[in-house]
């Protein structure tokens, strides 16, 4: 209830101040300012660079691996398959890109949906055009589901990932990832999921999912734009995509951003105690609104897309 | 003289705190207070995501515009040029890879020096390993400094990047980018420089300097770590690095980091009118405490790496 209850507090304020009510959660959350508390520090006093061996660099390397473990036990994994990125974005570039050239020798085809994101879209179009890369885009059905039968079909012996989303990010629709998750480690063939709408939203268990890389996004689930992480299941052959010193287990370089992974971390700390009870009461309020317009409006006015209950319980898309 | 007075502060509470004094601002520097209280509301309750129409994206997207033209006027450009990265690393990696593959007709050859940081050294090892680049490292003399014949001739009609370091990062050397700029126009081949180093120390300005492409890192210049920014010059044929929606105009995907942004920029427009004073005062502390090692240890004993005058003013590196 807590994080609902920031939700609506931040409502509050708002129409105080008379300012338009914030509905959009699914493009951006807020910070939460208990996330922000603890963030701050290291906006201010505790800057060192954890590369560093004194003890500036040291305070901010300890909070690095803190929020790694907060992470990790967020998505019910270990520390060590996990490492922090700037964003979804850069998630899923590295998981696509990152594998595809780490098995090119093994073939060079992608299986997708033709409903990912564009950090996922506009990825494997770059390795097709640029690279040579065959991309197979699965369709959905009408509720927008990605059916697992038609991932076996595609699959062939050049096939080098399958990424399929979690959650799709307009409609809510919840996609069958745990199975599409069985039928490529049957086939040997790694599996990404980009879960940045899903996080904080429903469970999100790496294990239980069956997936080998899980992209998470900061910006929606109450930590800031601009960190995000990659869930990279031990013994998955990924290059690294920001390439220079060796950074976050010699996978991404760059100096960390220390408020931001701490950030993160307390966020998916946060998330972790609150997905089931937000989950329930959003579902709620999402199914009171739906009942009010449809009411008003009439069935055949206001028509839901995406699938009546595979769906976010955040989510409501009607036309 | 402000910026030193922050730094010199900053000192001085630390030392009421009887912590050690920090003197590793190559390393990293702290946030400026001025630039923290820029980026606040934006991590408070400015939260848009800027591609959103509604007032908070819209404000959100305003406060990226302004910074974008705070750095465009600190490297002396205009806006249009600028892209906002994760960092410096980022950066370098866009600079780097993105322009081998959108030259890639012309040919697999990069001219280096052996002494750039590792996030240009491993991006182009990387092209070499797995992309069959050729990689040509020009050697520096005693001083640290690349020269400028070297580079031209090893440039040949595959040659699609030159990159060289603006000052370097250990013994704080200028190299002669202004010159190596001149070589690479004649030439017709794309330049890079990582700034990262000198923007904020010495003046940086693109047309000066004749280059095609510049890093600049947040977290050397009184900004965050997890900021950066990319001078890419009309014309130039730079492929995007994060692949995704159309956000930088097109150049660099991913949910704008807009708190880090907004103190990138302030930041820079704080370091345009400081560079001058800063780097005259910082020098005359620097030679000081040179002055009284020599004369404590004697001059056989400490003896100075990098060039005497073509240095950075804050830099001094002694074995």
């Amino acid at each position: 209830m807590e994080k609902l209850t920031h939700a609506r507090d931040k409502g509050d304020t708002l129409a105080k101040k008379k300012s338009p009510i914030y509905l959009d959660y699914n493009a951006t959350t807020p910070i939460d300012p208990k996330v922000l508390d603890e963030m701050l520090p290291f906006l201010k006093e505790n800057f060192g660079n954890p590369s560093s061996s004194h003890i500036y660099g040291q305070t901010a390397k300890k909070a690095i691996e803190k929020a790694r473990e907060q992470v990790a036990n967020f998505l019910r994994t270990e520390n060590k398959e996990i490492i922090f990125t700037s964003g979804g974005s850069e998630s899923n570039n590295q998981a696509i890109i990152g594998t595809s050239f780490a098995n090119i020798k093994k073939g060079r085809h992608i299986i997708t949906s033709q409903i990912e994101h564009p950090s996922v879209i506009e990825t494997v179009q770059y390795l097709k055009e640029k690279h040579g890369f065959e991309i197979t885009y699965l369709p959905v059905d009408k509720q927008g589901i990605v059916e697992p039968k038609d991932v076996e079909r595609a699959i062939t012996n050049k096939t080098v990932l399958i990424t399929i989303m979690h959650a799709n990010n307009e409609v809510g629709t919840i996609e069958p990832i745990k199975k599409i998750g069985l039928i490529a480690k049957e086939n040997e063939v790694v599996f990404h999921t980009d879960a940045a709408q899903s996080c904080g939203k429903i469970e999100v268990d790496v294990n239980n999912l069956n997936v080998d890389l899980l992209t998470v996004a900061g910006h929606k689930i109450y930590a800031p734009k601009g960190i995000g992480a990659l869930y990279i299941r031990s013994g998955t052959d990924v290059n690294k995509f920001i390439h220079g010193p060796g950074q976050e287990m010699g996978r991404r370089a760059g100096t960390e951003n220390v408020p931001y992974i701490v950030g993160l971390g307390r966020a998916c700390e946060i998330a972790s105690t609150l997905v089931q009870d937000y989950s329930q009461s959003v579902k709620i309020l999402r199914d009171k609104l739906h009942k009010k317009i449809i009411e008003g409006l009439g069935k055949e006015t206001a028509k839901l897309n995406g699938h009546p209950t595979k769906r976010l319980p955040n989510t409501i898309n009607l036309s």
